[in-house]
């Protein structure tokens, strides 16, 4: 249970602030995250971590010397965007080449590599290692599709350590895959967690019982038991890490070395560790593994769920001396680093990002201050409506969409009222609205609206006019991004199901000379009918399908939501 | 909730093993807790700290370079025995004399300070400061009555940077004072905390309520209210701790530096606390303070129990100095430590404490092993009646009694056992076997527990064939020291009630002329209706009091296990 929090929906941006404000030694805040507050005298290639809020230390309290450079920080649960891990990459590069590392979530992987192919356009040379230690996840023959938990923190630390050795950035990126190779992780959950201003646990397990290999965020597990002794737990844990096909390539247990890493969840406490710990100890030297610097704490947590992963981390003489090499976080300490050498970073150095605002031609100026009326609209829509879309989507899913669709459209009006002062065009304007939504709505919707208000930007220009065939032109060509982006079709019970109609119907008035407002009205109308039936079909996607069963009968909430926006902005063009 | 766990009874213990087994960088396992696994190259006055188990990391996660020298650990939420401290004493101390480090409860003084005046007696310059940082606990013009909380770590980190910074015994119990004067905290709860093999929580909160200035054990705050927002809460905590009276003499506000530590409870997670950290930072500093190296995270938990506390640190040059020295341990950790001159203490020298067993006579070996069978079937009793005892004690108390007495005479049992093998006389014996009850029950009823053991063996002596005199002798010593020790009298509703009538009963019939037997049977009647009678009293000590109305009608618990334990021993003594 969440207790603290102001707003809700400011709740990860005022965690950022007063964790940079508490550890301002280590970290600045920088754009879309924080980056290291110093630099060692002589570059290095950055590690760049990062992924939803919720899992501290993850990811911002493994900033530091010895560790990562920057880490970009999305909303509770919900993957960065895109542009944020670009600025993050962009305060935390040093000419050396970039290693981004996370777990291996889609969403993590879409907004990453969006970032990562953006940056390499611009000559950094940035590579990915994914983090899939989660044991549960997959088979062992598809440990590419395991996802990341606690195991986050030996890749990431030994990426880390061999940056400040000097490794180059085929170096690094060697030791973070060797790393990721050597460390399998299963964990366990006796409850879920309530994100704040929930009125319930995103996900839950019954009393006295026990989830195993219960994802982070609520990712179903295999099985679920009666909660087990803390001697039983161990050895749950100790037998699946040290099953057939979990160890790694080339090793042979008896003799090999380890670093285990016994992580509290949220609610469990260290007490209880130890216990478990003290059994997990006598096993694995009873295997003839020598245990090299345990750690037993927290890690990776999800937020305050009660449940317990152990990492084994399986050194061989390179990986163990990255691993004890000095490490100075907010969250993750160890050895004497010497601080002699490193120079404070001069957080001015930091890029203004997109200050200037191109020129524009009057007209693109007029229709901009018009797209930013319909912004404001759409705003006080999806405010009106924010619970019920919250209402609809925690039935199939996480319950966060009314939430996050509320800060995307409250970003990207105030974003868009403040460049059109500056005097933007179209393209410019729906540019940043869209940085600003989808930065600040975070998760896949977020980062869908992003895509659709840059696409149909670049259609629109900063120049002409927009007519009817530039806008259904632009609409289209959002529609193909958005599919292309969150690889769903019709069908898949997604946002994708009103928006195919809704710019399939517009194309096809435009084209038989409807003037834009009877086209958009049409294509609206469309859009409702098909969100409305949304509610026949089983849900396709994600988590989701857990909850497949409750979830039909209720429409998508994505879908719902485009489908109001496009009736928003309706009557802002009707209101010429 | 604790869920991780194998027989409650065991939980400290395994804790500390598992505890000791992850972090042997810093720290060795000694009798009654841990000790420094290094010590520096030249001696340094010892800090010793302690109390109960279940804040970590207060107090083991404290014990390294830089901080403290070593921790005495109690069972959970109850003080360390008198034995337990003085072998952590024996085993930190370096020659320059042992300051001694706590928060102030009652059980803590009790056990610190008799600990300490044993070992003056062995000319250690051994001197003590309690902690007193919270606010709620009494007025300011009461201060020396306040409880410690999270504050400890303030006063303790000052007082280990001392000691490694060379000072001496003065200097470093100077600096502890100073620190503690300008140590002041203030929590709230939003729950209770389960321990180990409870059904129920050991207090609770309504929900959606917060309790201002509840304890770290429950002890009763001064209001309740309902749960604030994150900003609320930071207001709150900053108007209590700027209050009148609250700011420590020679301090003015404005222009002040302070460390503030926000502390998180168990439940509450990071994230919650950087929010609330972040308005925090903003009132502080709207005020003229300067913040110096803020601490947001775990200092001094209550086990899983949701709650935070903020404590203000006011330094001066030396205290803000002595805060910044670095510091090593295995959880706080901050600054680089040179290690270079740290040598590994070698574990063989701690003392084989005990070892020796003293001559006896024939006489005295044989009724030792006739009080080793006693102990055996007190043991038994206990096991068989523990839920009860803890069923009554959960109504007035902690409901730890009977899991305490099962502890304690379990281990009493055992070394009676182990030593009668050894051909140990009464006294010795019963010296043992006490030590062994109250380090292992742990808390009050334990602490009395040792002292009737121990002080009847010092009567009986390990030469004499106990007789009906000395027996009654012992009791009746014994029931002295218990009433000067616990400071209790009868009709207090303690084990005070059963014992008077026992001893007193026991000392007339054996004056009288009754055989033992017949006078302990007689004085065992007289002991099992006092308890009984405790049933109508009101409780008059420590918390119970809050629970004052509940605990009419029940009787004591610690009156109810002495008759258990007095009609046992009859038994035996029948069984000729």
């Amino acid at each position: 249970m969440t207790r603290l929090w102001n707003e809700p929906a400011d709740f990860a941006d005022e965690m950022v602030d007063g964790f940079v404000r508490a550890n301002g030694r280590w970290v600045r805040k920088v754009h879309g995250g924080v980056s290291r507050s110093t630099r060692s005298a002589s570059p290095e290639v950055a590690v760049v971590i990062g992924g939803g809020s919720g899992h501290y230390p993850a990811f911002a309290g493994l900033v530091g010397p010895g560790l990562a450079h920057g880490a970009a920080m999305g909303n509770l649960f919900a993957s960065p965007s895109a542009h944020q891990v670009e600025s993050v990459i962009r305060a935390s590069e040093q000419g050396k080449g970039v290693l981004l590392s996370y777990g291996n979530y889609a969403g993590d992987v879409l907004h990453f590599t969006e970032a990562q192919e953006t940056v390499r356009k611009e000559g950094v040379d940035c590579r990915t290692v994914t983090v899939t230690d989660d044991i549960f996840s997959a088979k062992p023959d598809e440990k590419q599709k395991r996802r990341g938990i606690a195991g986050d923190l030996t890749v990431f630390k030994a990426a880390g350590a061999a940056a400040a050795s000097g490794y180059d950035i085929d170096g690094v990126e060697r030791i973070a895959k060797l790393a990721n190779e050597r460390t399998r992780s299963m964990g366990v959950a006796f409850t879920g967690c309530t994100l704040p201003g929930a009125d319930e646990p995103l996900f839950s397990v019954p009393e006295g019982r026990m989830a195993v290999g219960l994802g982070i965020h609520g990712e179903p597990g295999i099985d679920e038991t009666d909660i087990p002794t803390a001697d039983g737990l161990a050895e749950l844990f100790v037998e699946h890490l040290l099953a057939d096909g979990e160890i790694p390539e080339g090793v042979t247990v008896d003799g090999a070395r380890v670093v285990p890493v016994l992580n509290g969840l949220g609610s469990v406490k260290s007490e209880e560790l130890f216990v478990v710990f003290s059994r997990v100890a006598d096993l694995l030297e009873e295997k003839g593994i020598t245990l090299v610097d345990p750690q037993v704490g927290e890690f990776c947590t999800s937020f305050d769920m009660a449940g317990a992963s152990l990492t084994l981390f399986w050194v061989d003489e390179e990986l163990e001396k990255l691993w004890n090499a000095p490490t100075d976080t907010p969250a993750f300490r160890s050895g004497s680093f010497d601080s002699s050498d490193l120079e404070t970073v001069d957080a001015s150095e930091d890029e203004e990002a997109d200050a200037v605002i191109p020129d524009a031609s009057d007209d693109s100026k007029h229709a901009a201050s018009r797209i930013a009326a319909a912004l404001d609209a759409v705003r006080v829509t999806i405010d009106e409506n924010a619970e019920e879309l919250g209402r609809i989507d925690s039935i199939a899913g996480d319950g966060d969409h009314g939430i996050g669709m509320q800060r995307g459209s409250r970003a990207a009006a105030e974003e868009a009222a403040a460049v059109a002062e500056k005097g933007a065009g179209a393209a410019t304007l729906l540019s940043r609205a869209a940085d600003a939504w989808s930065d600040r709505a975070g998760g896949t919707s977020g980062a869908l609206w992003g895509v659709i208000l840059r696409t149909l930007g670049e259609k629109l220009g900063d120049t002409e006019q927009p007519s009817a065939e530039t806008v259904s032109a632009g609409i289209t060509a959002a529609k193909d991004a958005v599919m292309s982006y969150g690889k769903a079709k019709v069908g898949d019970k997604t946002m994708v199901d009103s928006l195919v109609p809704f710019a399939d119907t517009l194309a096809e008035r435009v084209a038989a000379g409807d003037a834009l407002l009877d086209a958009w009205n049409a294509a609206t109308t469309a859009a409702k009918g098909a969100a409305d039936k949304t509610a026949d079909l089983m849900p396709g996607m994600g988590r989701a399908r857990s909850h497949g069963e409750k979830a039909l009968g209720v429409p998508d909430p994505g879908a719902v939501s485009l489908a109001m926006i496009a009736e928003t902005v309706g009557g802002v063009l009707a209101d010429k």
